[in-house]
């Protein structure tokens, strides 16, 4: 129970859970949740995911709806930054800033509110828990720069390899935090 | 840009994003994306609800999916806690623990993982956005104590009056950040 880590890979290593075959034949899904809900863990994670997102130079996060609050609110507060929500179509009222991408099946799209929120040359880091195909976080790095910011780079605690994800990040930094 | 609050009221009053007739016809959005998005609203506002949290005996903090992931995830962080996140039906591999309830048109559910996180006995306080009718802070509370653990106390930012929330919780100490 009070047992503590040293670094982001043994909490990772000792408390991901594990699930075959979800959400699809084949697919092993690695469950963030128990990870995140011991303190011990939670804290040397989002130190190392804060110190990532400060050496690409962030002076703003974002997270992606949904799993990507729960590690990227901890990182901005780290940080003395504040956490823009890159929310699922339909959440936010309008007007809203909108971008569109590819599913396996289908489209779906990102939206973050239309004022209120000064992004013209703001650095942005991307924070999410898993990357996978990378679609999404080239969305919000799509729909952010037609906003005038810059996306720095990417920070992400899990990478499913094969799936062409980092490949599809290229250009800016990417550090996957079970990696280092 | 780089105004300070000395209070999360005062960050509330200049940042929340005020939208009529959203969801629906009547209703007043009140969209706190570009009250986060700012660092030192975001900063002012999750020292509160940690200090409420605090006061409450919390030892782990719960978050409700999604919004209740923006905050509830830097306050644990704060407390040096772990943030269970509280997922909406579906978004968790098997097997989990799981909570029905009503909405105003049919149900929904709430789930946690079945294994890998030790609830009984924590003291758990439960973190959101938005105060409305209480229906999923309730289902929360239920989820968790059904579980073994004990919810101390709710806080949340804003409380929208008249739809029966504060009368849902009582029961446990409720603190709106928005009245101090």
């Amino acid at each position: 129970m009070s047992r503590t880590y040293a670094t982001a890979h043994e909490a990772l290593t000792d408390l991901v859970r594990l699930v075959p075959n979800f959400p699809s034949e084949g697919v092993l899904f690695e469950d963030l949740t128990p990870v995140l809900a011991n303190g011990e863990a939670f804290r040397v994670i989002v130190d190392e995911l804060a110190v990532a997102a400060e050496e690409m130079g962030a002076d703003m996060i974002g997270g992606l709806d949904a799993r990507g609050f729960l590690v990227g609110s901890a990182v901005a507060y780290k940080l003395g930054q504040g956490i823009l929500a890159i929310r699922k179509k339909g959440k936010l009222p309008p007007p809203v800033h909108s971008r569109s991408y590819e599913l396996e099946y289908g489209s779906a799209a990102l939206e973050i509110p239309a004022n209120g929120i000064e992004l013209k040359g703001k650095r942005v880091v991307l924070v999410d828990d898993v990357l996978a195909t990378g679609g999404t976080l080239v969305a919000a790095r799509d729909l952010l720069e037609q906003c005038g910011a810059e996306v720095v780079g990417y920070v992400v605690v899990l990478e499913v390899e094969g799936l062409g994800g980092r490949e599809r990040l290229a250009g800016s930094p990417l550090v996957v935090l079970n990696d280092r």
